[in-house]
């Protein structure tokens, strides 16, 4: 296994103007584990309940998802459900169900523990901790986080920060766990903490890599119909480290390119409802959808 | 004249956190012509009082600006004071008083008649409309606007917009003028209404170019410290305008190019208050920072 991925595995309800959608398949490992599984074997820490369906099983197998780390518990699967107001930036959350994944204790079967890619998803910085851990000589982990664990676990988080290489967050979040709001400010902030690169996302402008001495700035597609964004930044950096553990190259050029095969995945996740799109994307979309962005960016030298 | 510029000359009283500086050389025109007088001698038409510097004056023609259009009237220049929030995205405006702007009433010399090139600054679209009928054949028109006359002028807006080969406003401004929040569909209408290029700028987050078949996407620069937004929009466009004067070239490839060169300009202005770093800053370090934009957005193709 050379990437693994904990978080969460859900149900959500989503309301865009494009629609509706009750209980499709989602959460965090999921659009993670989908996006990277365009260019490894990824294998998904989470848990699900006894509601869990048979089809979800069969889609992320299909796709190429190794569940053998998805415990299923007692109890209904996490949800949640939300309404996203026209200019698909905001929305309201209308509510929360943690279910089963309010107990969770991740345990890493056997075959994931010598993984070398390693991606800790949006969950309380204790039990990502907790997932580190379980794995023997990680080469390469990322980290994603919120700004509720930023204001509830700000020990925790910082503790575990000390040990990962790359934290994904957006603008927002790296302004408020570093407390400065210059981008390169906080960059360095974060750089200071622990993780050698620090990857901001900023929603549909795109996103800053930082690494070592490297800088890349990209923006995101202009699409035509941005039809749901759930799963946006969870599909970006599974995107990232999924061609990061195909490539097995971590050097800035490569970093750089990991963005923008997040980019290319994330504009997929967001032209339809739950996994509508990610899920059936062939490797040839993506690669035309890589050189749309050239194409979409590129320009002459003075 | 290959290039002519019509908008407001001003003295501007700004605040930031970086500090503050009263009665300084502003206004769009300002802006525009000197960030253009890198690539191209541009002509300003404008007006301003009787208390109007002399230095200022030579500091305008010292970067080569002509101001054979610029005419002196009774009565104070247009001023205008500003506070920036921290984050220098917001401003409080804490006066405007119009002056001898107020009765201002375009005249071109004869030598700005042949101009090829024009761009009329954000002024009420009627008086745009005057400045365009004293020009007798311009190869490429661009116009400024704003949601003020957006909101009072929209029949005049509408009308010169005919004649007009580019449009340059913000996200914003383009939404509220064609009533479609995504950036696609509001380009579209905008070129419907006769520009064949429409420039969308994103504040820190960069710009996109329409035009013909081509839509070309920019994030900014991250700067290490942003002193004074000041007349960034401005300069954007009076890099944008002086490079395909200076080229003379209007295919998409080259519209690419004029976009990072307005990029760039916008960088230097933003670094000093009023005109000390645009006004100063040399063709070798306007080069060098080109060739920074390229280190920072550029990446290998799959």
């Amino acid at each position: 296994m050379d990437l693994v991925v904990v978080g969460s595995v859900a149900y959500d309800s989503v309301e865009t103007k494009w629609g509706k959608r009750d209980n499709a398949l989602g959460g965090a490992a999921t659009f993670f584990s989908v996006a990277a599984s365009h260019f490894t074997t990824p294998g998904l820490v989470g848990v699900v309940g006894d509601d869990f369906q048979e089809h979800d099983v069969d889609l992320l197998k299909r796709c190429g998802v190794n569940l053998e780390g998805l415990e299923r518990a007692a109890g209904k699967t996490f949800r949640w459900g939300g309404v996203y107001h026209d200019d698909m930036n905001g929305r309201d959350t209308l509510f929360t169900e943690l279910n089963v994944f309010e107990a969770f204790q991740p345990k890493l079967p056997a075959e994931y523990r010598s993984a070398q890619f390693l991606f800790l998803g949006n969950i309380h910085p204790s039990l990502q901790a907790e997932v580190l851990e379980q794995v023997d000589t990680p080469r390469f982990v990322g980290l994603d986080t919120m700004n509720l664990w930023i204001d509830i676990g700000r020990p925790e988080l910082v503790r575990v920060l000390e040990r990962v290489d790359a934290l994904f967050v957006n603008d927002e979040e790296a302004r408020q766990l570093t407390g400065k709001h210059n981008l390169r400010d906080a960059a360095d902030a974060i750089r200071d903490m622990g993780p050698s690169v620090a990857v901001i996302k900023r929603g549909e402008y795109g996103a800053v890599v930082f690494s070592e001495d490297d800088v890349f700035v990209m923006p995101a597609f202009l699409l035509e119909r941005v039809v749901d964004p759930t799963g946006a930044g969870d599909t970006f950096a599974g995107g990232f480290m999924g061609h990061l553990a195909e490539t097995q190259d971590l050097t800035p050029t490569n970093l750089r390119k990991a963005a923008v095969v997040g980019n290319v995945m994330a504009s997929f996740c967001v032209e339809g409802f739950s996994l509508d799109t990610l899920g059936t994307v062939t490797r040839d979309e993506i690669t035309k959808r890589y050189r749309e962005f050239v194409d979409l960016t590129s320009f002459t030298d003075l």
